[in-house]
């Protein structure tokens, strides 16, 4: 059997079709069962039925059929009444009958909860996926798919699941021009050029792959956004993809350019208290609303970097997304308002910034704005504490906005699995009402009952085929819709998922490659930025390494100013002696990373200045300590390299070897970070190498000349790049 | 049997990959054949036997394994000999002692001519696939796929073909940041960032495409180059594209920027008869031919358009091209020099530059040089009288260049299939040696015995599912290849089986497509530029018509400049009277275009300045034949989507909805362009319209504010835009 899809693909000329794993199926490749695994879902799936006609019920009855069809190797079909046993009955209370008569505990799972149960109706028995709505039932036909999927058991069903956070959103960094910034994953899946005449086919796998993790929303242009996205002719074509992407419980938002009423509007002014500019908000929202009636609504990305904003106008960031809110409420849109900011003169401390000037707004928001708030305090970095405005605004609907595409983690050549970097954030505890305030209560905004809750994640997707820029990359995306349904999973559970729906169920697979995924991030931390070290990538692109750059726009762009090393130590003091960033902290967590021996040594160089000479738990000095942390990190590159190897019997050709060459490539960054890191510190401590570890493999000198011209997801357009002479890039 | 693959793909979950006609499976799609087709085909093709086990014998047998699996819908083996009648032998006389015995005409085929014979070997009938090379054989194998595709007979086969032009290159027009300079079909397909440590599996289909169609080198970056290309890790990354295009007998050439010295080098200066200068192009050629031992040579744009070149130091194009070609020399290489040159100083008529440059330096060039003239001496319009530089230059290698991406022609999104172009340009007579002295014959080298013969076509390809942008596109690239193979072919023999191979044999469907491809091209003639007219395109974008513009960088950049247009009359007057850029052209040639009345009428207004109460062939004046072709062009892209529509039920529901999409724009853009050109002209000529011709739908003024903002193929880094006014965004 397992062969049968080759054959049958040579016969029929299909085979570079058929035979390619070339990723584009992502976790809905529906395979067919291995043999044995076959006969336990005899009678489970041999019909789809449902009573409702709508778009959505129709697109679910499909993805039954092709699933079922793929993965039990038959025909299935879909009519509107049970005729067999092992029929598959999806729908509503409203819109069928027989699931009003079944009293499913539907009550509290909102408008996009489900319930899945194996039961007997009319003395056949059946399986039922019911939701209160036909978006409820699409996520748990996905979610009755996965059983299988996941060789599960699937005759006595009982599942009840609905999500914790209201909008689970991706945020697209794509430019009108087909670029996107940080995106490593070639094009733009958005073709503006051909939209509104055409819109690609692939939008439509794009919104299957986002309904099966239950994401529900997504901003489809990049938030230093252009203006010209919200004239009539592109609002048509949005208005094109939100056509496309409704059926699947998918909404579209558009970032919002805060001058857009200057460059497109001709007025003098874009003051959010001025009465010409938000009555030209309101007309805009209302010219939306007309294209697009259930229009999700914008985000904002004002006073940061250089985009505009109401202080431009010595209005408030309230002022600016109130103005927005009350354009936005009469259509129950929402406004989401970005905390990334901070101002041109330099501060102390920059991670400073976004508590400062967003804590005295508590309260001062309107009920349809929402804050976004990075999950640290700086940028995505490979690790960050929990940004300490998690917990300190109760009065202010507070989301989240994680990094999906690795901007600071090797692009999409590095096996990096993120579960575990969003696991940890979630758990982190506030404190903000005492012991177990963690961030995902913030989140799912049980801590503060808020109504209006958001998980956002900056999307990995581009045209290339397998969707990410590569295999292990499509798991950050399907993690992120995991953990943004239910913030408390598990990073461990949703890789083995992924594993299984991606490549096979086989545990000789499953168990390395899911140790390969959740030791990644560690280790990526280890030979990037080890002990709490932040942001020493090279300017601009934020690949290679760069701890030596001291020449960027302005000094918080340096990796010298986040490292602080000297010859005396490393480390950034944010304590009382220092910036005393700690303080934005409620006590018991500011108390712990005040003292220098309750910090946990994963945050060392993050909150302290810390002397070459000090003992670390290894008993190491911190200097001994970091040498061989970077060492660690690129021995355990190579390790992950092997493990993979090992894998080959077990995986198709396509996607073992693009992985393979990408592990080479992490490899040989790893080395390099690793000694160009030791390099430059090495020159600042003048402290020699512990015994037994390796030099550098070149000078200092040659690590400072590389450089990375044309590194991806600069995107957009504007960026001019001259070569470098020919002797500095021999990396 | 034709609708088993798609039930076996459901069955086997594979719907999305073998359901999905994307069109990435090109030409090559081996569909199998219809049951009373396949009867035609029994005791063909029942084995593939080679006895040469070289890579390009390799990857021979897997085509055609591939191939007649797909074709015949059975599982076909290769082996080493002969074992059933029916076998397809393939090879040379020196791997394959049967093929020297069987005495085959192939002694003035070249290294890359083929004979394809079917005849008795041992008793068994058998079809031989034989060249003097591997790669003659491979061209083989893909022509014998294409008869049974066009389900020609193949039971009594004597086919024998070589190539006329030695040359047959795509020049890609892809930088290094992975956009693509008027690509309209997505990022590269060269993944720089990736290279070397992976190449993607698509560049092995690329080059199947091109090798199925002759095509044996590709210039794999932009001719406005970055230096960075020459580099050791750059060398490194072009070399794993060399290993892997090889063995489809595709060689790499790269474009070489002249100031490469300095940008690079970190010399003072580029002049080519500086002796370091000259040392150090010889060592970077050694270093390349180290890397890539069968590297084909550099394409060089100098002095135009602001690029570096001999000129900068006083040198001429021939001191330029012979200082790179002495350095290429001892490895065999090549110099592509381009002969698209115009000053900084704008001359009397630009269009007389390129041969006013050249043709005092015919025989001045080394042989290993072939100058590189574009099909007319302007850009690439969609009509253009051919290149005086043809015919003109009898002791020089001359080459041709023709755009198969289409700047100057509706983008990707217009069906306009360029055959009839290139052929009306090869069939065009130079009387360079008296009468049938034609630009093929300039080509293929006969006319003046030249050795070194070159047809390039400028890349439409990009990262794109369906490589070109649309799937009509795609019959472009087909038709490049085809005609670079043979100059003198029919373009509807080519569109004929393009259609076949690329959708059916029905002729229900193949008769109308064919008719849509070979009227398309005067149809876009007509409603963009008729009569003569050129370069009334907007500026930078060349999308959208743009007659009334005159505000470019330079005057010869503006479509006023080439129109001419004003109270009394429209066109360059190009005779003795104006520019006498007829001069250029041998006297037979020069008479005709001199004279008004012997001027072909579809080059009217290229070569005269016309009063608008002139009689035309038809008898209208020319102003009332001006509005009636624009008129007609309209009307005739409407019909064009009418014939599309009506073949619905005989193609696949992607590619027809795709194409559908595609004709909408073009019904759009095609009155876009006829209303905005009758405005304007109109403007000038004060003329009212003809009796019946509908008046355009809006004002000048609106169609002057009209832009075309984030139109693509303006890659490369460097470009900033600016949104336009609200207002200025209707179209």
């Amino acid at each position: 059997m397992k062969l049968l899809p080759l054959v049958l693909a040579a016969a029929f000329g299909m085979l570079s079709a058929a035979q390619a794993e070339d990723g584009y199926q992502l976790w809905l490749r529906y395979q067919p069962l291995e043999k044995p695994a076959l006969a336990g879902y005899r009678g489970v799936g041999t019909e789809v039925v449902s009573a409702s006609h709508s778009a959505t019920a129709k697109v679910t009855a499909d993805e039954l059929v092709r699933g079922l069809s793929g993965l039990l190797a038959k025909r299935i079909a879909a009519g509107d009444s049970i005729r067999t046993g092992g029929a598959v009955l999806f729908g509503t209370p409203t819109n069928s009958p027989t699931i009003a008569s079944l009293k499913l505990p539907l009550e509290n799972l909102g408008p996009e909860g489900y319930v899945i149960r194996s039961l007997t109706v009319k003395g056949k028995k059946i399986t039922v996926i019911a939701g209160n709505s036909d978006i409820g039932a699409l996520y748990g036909a996905f979610r009755f798919l996965k059983v299988i999927q996941t060789r599960a058991p699937a005759d006595h069903l009982d599942i009840v699941s609905a999500p914790a956070v209201k909008l689970r959103l991706l945020d697209h960094w794509d430019n009108l021009d087909g670029t996107i910034e940080r995106g490593y994953a070639g094009a733009s899946i958005f073709n503006w050029w051909t939209l509104p005449e055409h819109v690609s086919p692939r939008l439509v796998d794009y919104a299957r792959a986002n309904a099966s993790i239950g994401i529900n929303g997504a901003v489809v242009i990049n938030v230093n956004a252009s203006a010209l996205i919200l004239t009539r002719d592109y609002i048509a074509k949005v208005a094109a993809i939100a056509d496309t992407l409704r059926p699947y419980g998918i909404k579209v938002y558009l970032s919002a350019r805060f001058s857009a009423p200057i460059e497109i509007g001709r007025l003098p002014t874009a003051d959010p208290l001025d009465p010409a500019v938000r009555a030209w908000w309101k007309n805009k929202a209302d010219e939306i609303y007309h294209a697009i009636p259930d229009f999700g609504g914008f985000l904002v990305k004002a006073n940061s970097e250089g985009q505009p904003g109401p202080q431009d106008y010595g209005r408030s960031h309230a002022d600016g997304a109130n103005m927005l809110a009350d354009a936005l409420a009469p259509h129950g849109g929402v406004v989401m308002w970005r905390a990334f900011v901070y101002s041109h003169e330099v501060p102390d401390d920059r991670i400073k910034q976004a508590y400062s000037e967003f804590k005295p707004f508590d309260g001062k928001f309107r009920d349809n704005v929402i804050v976004q708030v990075k999950n640290g305090p700086l940028d995505f970095q490979p690790r960050e504490p929990f940004s300490a405005l998690f917990g300190a605004t109760p009065a202010t609907n507070t989301g989240l906005e994680v990094q999906i595409t690795k901007e600071y983690l090797g692009f999409n050549t590095h096996l990096v699995y993120l579960g575990p970097l969003w696991q940890e954030v979630m758990q982190s505890d506030t404190y903000a009402k005492g012991p177990s305030s963690t961030v995902a209560k913030v989140i799912d905004g049980s801590l503060f009952g808020s109504k209006l809750t958001l998980m956002a994640g900056v999307s990995n997707i581009g045209a290339d085929r397998n969707w990410c820029g590569s295999i292990f990359d499509q798991a950050n995306w399907y993690a992120f819709g995991r953990l943004a349904w239910d913030p408390n999973a598990s990073a461990g559970d949703i890789a083995n998922d992924w594993v299984k729906l991606t490549f096979n169920n086989n545990p000789a697979l499953t168990k390395p490659v899911v140790g390969l995924m959740m030791g990644s991030r560690e280790i990526a931390v280890d030979y990037m930025t080890p002990l709490g070290l932040a942001h020493q990538m090279g300017t601009s692109g934020h690949y290679g390494p760069g701890p030596w750059v001291d020449d960027a726009g302005r000094p918080d762009w340096n990796p010298v100013y986040y490292a602080r090393a000297d010859r005396s130590g490393i480390g950034f003091d944010r304590t009382a002696t220092g910036s005393n960033a700690v303080a934005q902290y409620f006590p018991a967590v500011a108390d712990k990373f005040s003292k220098l021996e309750t910090t946990p040594e994963n945050l060392l160089l993050w909150f302290h200045h810390v002397p070459w000479s000090y003992r670390v738990a290894s008993g190491r000095t911190l200097w001994d300590e970091l040498v061989s942390r970077y060492t660690d990190g690129e021995a355990k590159v190579h390790a992950m390299a092997g493990t993979w190897a090992k894998l080959k019997p077990l995986i198709d050709a396509e996607r073992f070897d693009v992985t393979a060459d990408d592990l080479t490539i992490q490899e040989r960054d790893a080395k390099l970070w690793r000694d160009a890191s030791i390099a430059y510190f090495q020159s600042v401590s003048g402290l020699p190498l512990p015994a037994g570890m390796k030099a550098p493999a070149h000078s200092l000198s040659y690590y400072k000349a590389l450089s990375w011209p044309y590194a991806p997801g600069q995107g957009g357009p504007g960026r001019k790049i001259l070569p470098p002479p020919e002797d500095d890039t021999q990396h």
